[in-house]
């Protein structure tokens, strides 16, 4: 188990599309911030200082699985509930449940791994073992 | 079975992050546009028109599910392979391949449906039969 | 003059490019919002709404003039200052002062257009005469 | 003077808005990368290369001024001319044309600079002085 965070997300014009509704990659910019937003409410350091001491540069998606359940729109208030439900060797399961009031818009459960960089590739990753210290923090 | 139709992307300096790579819901806007680029190219007439004869506004998602295998960065020209893997009474699954080259950079199972406005909701939708003028263009 | 309203901004990781630092398509993203934002706060219906009683259906723009002053990048939090600078016959000039604390990033200045529909053009938009009802509900 | 390059772009459903028309800001996405694309054509290497050769991460803004002349939808196809309009010591203008076949869309003019990293300061940037192997490449 861990911590839920509420990410808040007001959503505008400009992230509908010509349907009227949320054009639905923009449902994944807001995934991604309520991530990282969850590590910051946790207490872990943003990636630029991680990158220094641990030698973590973020946490790049594996694989991720979403279902659009209501449309969305301008003027709408989301709530992006996050938490970790599930701890694994050099990855873990992200959770969202993004609501409009009590309405359930969107569930996703993402897979992540902590990141470093590849020595000698200035693009390349590979993944790193749980810090225990990040860990611990979203308990 | 149906088509396979490819859309080719440049990745710009801006889709990409502060750890270089591309910024993962980049990705979704490619696979949007592969997803509508691949019925304009079976001969689909645009949303805007398919509104007018036979009330289609668009295919939202239901459901995606995308796994990650390799990073892209920019420089790079992407081919994302396009097809309809299932058609389903009132939705469909469009799967995506993401190639680099031979590399295999990312796979995407989407369910979508067909959309059509709600009698007297500006921003409802509502699924509705696949049309048989569309598929029979698809396959 | 006008009223001033202030669009609260939080730059998150996917906002920055491989500089590290805010890609700056995405100020015109915020800048956008904080101008609906500005109708909003002072009273105007959104767009879906005033698109049924005054045939307006938003405001794009005509001209935008933007001078960056400083960077910004992620953790930041940066407040859009926006106003209307002058009122015209068929347009008007929105200012934007962003501030992160104390530290002006940007000033921009733009001129837009209140705008309706083209009769049996589904896409051409035409400039309408600045609103009376809109006007008073800004100064 | 220099040379003129053309970047071509797509315009996709997900790059409109409720009114059906590009929202505004993905202009400005394509616009910066029509602006990479100039230097990449003229020759000039990618700034994770000139980053170690010359000190240069990329070219930030300092100004632009858009006109916005008529709206794009999309199916549209646009034709993005870039040049040099002006070189100055630490500066430059690279100026816009965004066509669609014979309709001139949107101009622009930028003030650029060409950025090297700011010693001790990981998101800080600074002007360096233009470059001459990279004007010689793009006259």
């Amino acid at each position: 188990m861990s911590k839920e965070v509420v990410y808040t997300v007001r959503v505008e014009f400009g992230d509908c599309d010509p349907a009227r509704i949320v054009w639905f990659p923009n449902f994944f910019r807001w995934i991604d911030a309520a991530s990282r937003h969850f590590f910051v409410e946790c207490g872990v350091p943003p990636w630029h200082a991680t990158e220094q001491t641990l030698g973590v540069i973020g946490t790049p998606l594996v694989d991720t699985h979403a279902k659009f359940l209501k449309t969305a729109s301008y003027g709408d208030t989301l709530a992006i509930h996050t938490s970790i439900a599930e701890w694994r060797g050099k990855s873990f399961v992200q959770r969202y449940r993004v609501l409009r009031g009590e309405d359930l818009i969107l569930e996703c459960d993402e897979v992540r791994i902590f990141a470093g960089r590849k020595a000698g590739d200035p693009t390349g990753i590979r993944a790193v073992a749980i810090p225990e210290e990040i860990r611990r923090l979203c308990e």
